[in-house]
């Protein structure tokens, strides 16, 4: 991964206690040790799983789904998988018999994934998917050790697997939550910790992302009350779903009340694939208000050697300058011209992220990346990065509604 | 469609003064009259394709494409459509393959949509394709009058259809642009029409929606240097490429240098999905600063009548609340819960829009009533809401990096 900064920043004291302060941070939060884990015991729990199952469906909604769903869908395109994966991850009738429909249930296997272990949504469509398909062999639970999940699991006999401590769900796509189901559809998950690996060494032990990071996450610390919208504009379909993970990291890790003060704070995080949104959110970047940082992501080379044809049609001769580049050329370099255009403006922070390829390797680099960026902002405008007491009081108002007060 | 809104502004000046000027513009801006257009010759046209074209494949960007693209995937999952519709929308090369992977070419039609006539992403993916199936009566044009694709279209005897005039990209779901693809996939465009004809008279002819339109942009248009993110968090599924329409509408209207000052202004859209995004965006919204509005869009009836079964989970005893209700009941429920929770809170303007059921007429509703409220803002905040020069400067060095200049 390359990451170029497009912006200075000099407070070296706030990058220097930034630093300190994740250090320190390693002891009692878990996600940073999981490019380390042994996955020898996942590995060997997949292999449990009877090859005559087909698909397999994640139970799950927000952290327990989109970290999974986002490697799954960048990998898919690119690599032939033995099994489906699906996410339920919503409670409307029509997502769910649609998705129903597309699954023979008898070989599908079913992850029920609830860090808390009562998840609405999870649990409503868990005791439905049960009620057509009650064998225990086809469901495992992950969870939190002793959480209701897993004591119900013992009583019915189905298999658990536990999160790691101290593992946030925004956080946990390199736990159990996201590698069992992707391991299961046959994603390489040692490259994917390899990439967060490489990533997590060049910081902790001062490569150049530390530098990178450190500037970047200050600058945005920083300007948050000016810059406080970041969106990410990634040149490539199949970043789609890495884009809506972002959006709850952020988002919910960073939307906060500060600690030591009653200010509402927060960055809000867009998701923009291009060039399609050159046609769409582009026009806002570069007219609208400069409340907009920019991040462009690129794929280097997609492996993929399509390419325009050598034909000239009349009328249209000045499109021959598209003939024979390949369609991996020409994404690449629309991208370096919406680059360029917005270089030319004022006031727009920008950076660029390339990665070689679509590969493991390459989505674990960028998830740990942005999973140390959330981190150091969060610490840097004063919040807790890990917790999510705001989306509390709706759960406790659907409670008393199902209960009928 | 019901629309209630749970804040107040009174400046019934600004109010007059908007409603004034978009009766004014009706005169030169295209998309107010569609409504009332008669659809006899689009329906002629449908029926002069091949019974055997399984699939239809718009081969389009932006403007071309987010339109039809939000009515079929709403539409889709309820009713048994003849036809399958394909979105080529992207130069990325992955994305190209893996869509052609999906489809019979020998089978589908491609329509090729362009308003200008040389949409670079456009005809890059269509010589592509051209070159693959070089069949004249496999394509249809969809462009300006007298645009380089139709001048090119009779040299090749390829059949054109006209965008209506002064009808914009971004409002051109309800011209040739989105009913043409969305006729030919079994869509009711006439219904279609019907909705959007309803709000279009309830505002014009001193319906309740008219109030309801002119206080809701008056505020928006007032309060945009505070609120300048707008959320549409909608509680389906079904409603997702919807808000990808919203967001370039929105983003792309408003997102604009004034037009009598050399301020940058711009709202910026967010679309949300429930209950998904509960999990992910909400706390930012709950805790965090105090920039952003959020309109609320629920189904009033999914018309599906999957229920959570009445099963007790030994140690899950406290969600037996669920039991018995029907699925559509408790995203409802998830729905007015957040509502609740929101409405406790201080300064997050909020907005319900409820539609009857997922039908042609109420997407119809929903899409005019979004179309008339980003024109009244545009008014409002001094803008020209229906260019979009921003994104010429990237189009220009994109030409100079293809001619290797």
């Amino acid at each position: 991964m390359i990451n170029k900064l497009y912006f200075t920043t000099t407070n070296e004291e706030a990058q220097k206690n930034a630093f300190d302060a994740i250090e320190e941070e390693q002891s009692s939060i878990g996600y940073y040790d999981l490019p380390e884990q042994n996955i020898s015991s996942i590995l060997d729990y997949c292999d449990t799983i009877s090859l005559t199952v087909e698909a397999i469906a994640v139970i799950g909604i927000g952290g327990s789904s989109l970290g999974a769903k986002a490697v799954y869908e960048f990998i898919k395109p690119v690599k032939d998988l033995p099994r489906k994966l699906y996410f339920f991850e919503s409670t409307d009738p029509i997502n769910i018999t649609n998705l129903l429909s597309k699954l023979d249930i008898k070989k599908t296997h079913f992850l029920v994934i609830s860090k808390s272990g009562n998840t609405v949504e999870t649990f409503s469509i868990y005791k439905y998917i049960y009620s057509l398909h009650n064998d225990p062999f086809a469901y495992t639970f992950i969870t939190d050790p002793g959480s209701p999940l897993e004591q119900y699991a013992k009583e019915v006999n189905i298999s658990v697997l536990h999160l790691p401590e101290n593992v946030g769900g925004r956080f946990s796509v390199l736990s159990t939550v996201g590698l069992v189901p992707l391991a299961l559809c046959g994603i390489d998950i040692q490259s994917l910790l390899s990439g967060a690996k490489t990533i997590k060494e060049s910081f902790f032990e001062h490569g150049y992302i530390q530098d990178t990071l450190l500037k970047k996450a200050t600058y945005y610390a920083k300007n948050h009350a000016q810059y406080h919208i970041n969106c990410i504009f990634a040149y490539s379909e199949t970043l789609k779903y890495f884009c809506e993970w972002y959006v709850q990291l952020w988002g919910e890790s960073l939307g906060k009340l500060q600690r030591h003060s009653a200010f509402h704070v927060g960055l809000t995080p867009v998701g923009l694939i291009g060039p399609k949104d050159q046609h769409s959110f582009l026009q806002l970047i570069m007219e609208g208000t400069r409340d907009k940082s920019v991040t462009f992501i690129k794929i280097e080379d997609f492996h993929d050697s399509i390419r325009i044809p050598d034909i000239s049609l009349a009328h249209l001769e000045s499109l021959d300058i598209l003939n024979n580049k390949t369609f991996s050329q020409l994404i690449n370099m629309q991208c370096d011209s919406v680059i360029e255009a917005l270089l030319e403006q004022e006031s727009i922070p920008l950076d660029t992220i390339s990665i070689p390829s679509i590969s493991e390797y390459d989505i674990g680099s960028l998830i740990y990346y942005y999973e140390l960026l959330t981190s150091l902002v969060g610490e840097l405008i004063d919040v807790n990065t890990y917790n999510q007491p705001g989306v509390e009081a709706g759960k406790i108002i659907l409670k008393k509604k199902l209960q009928g007060i």
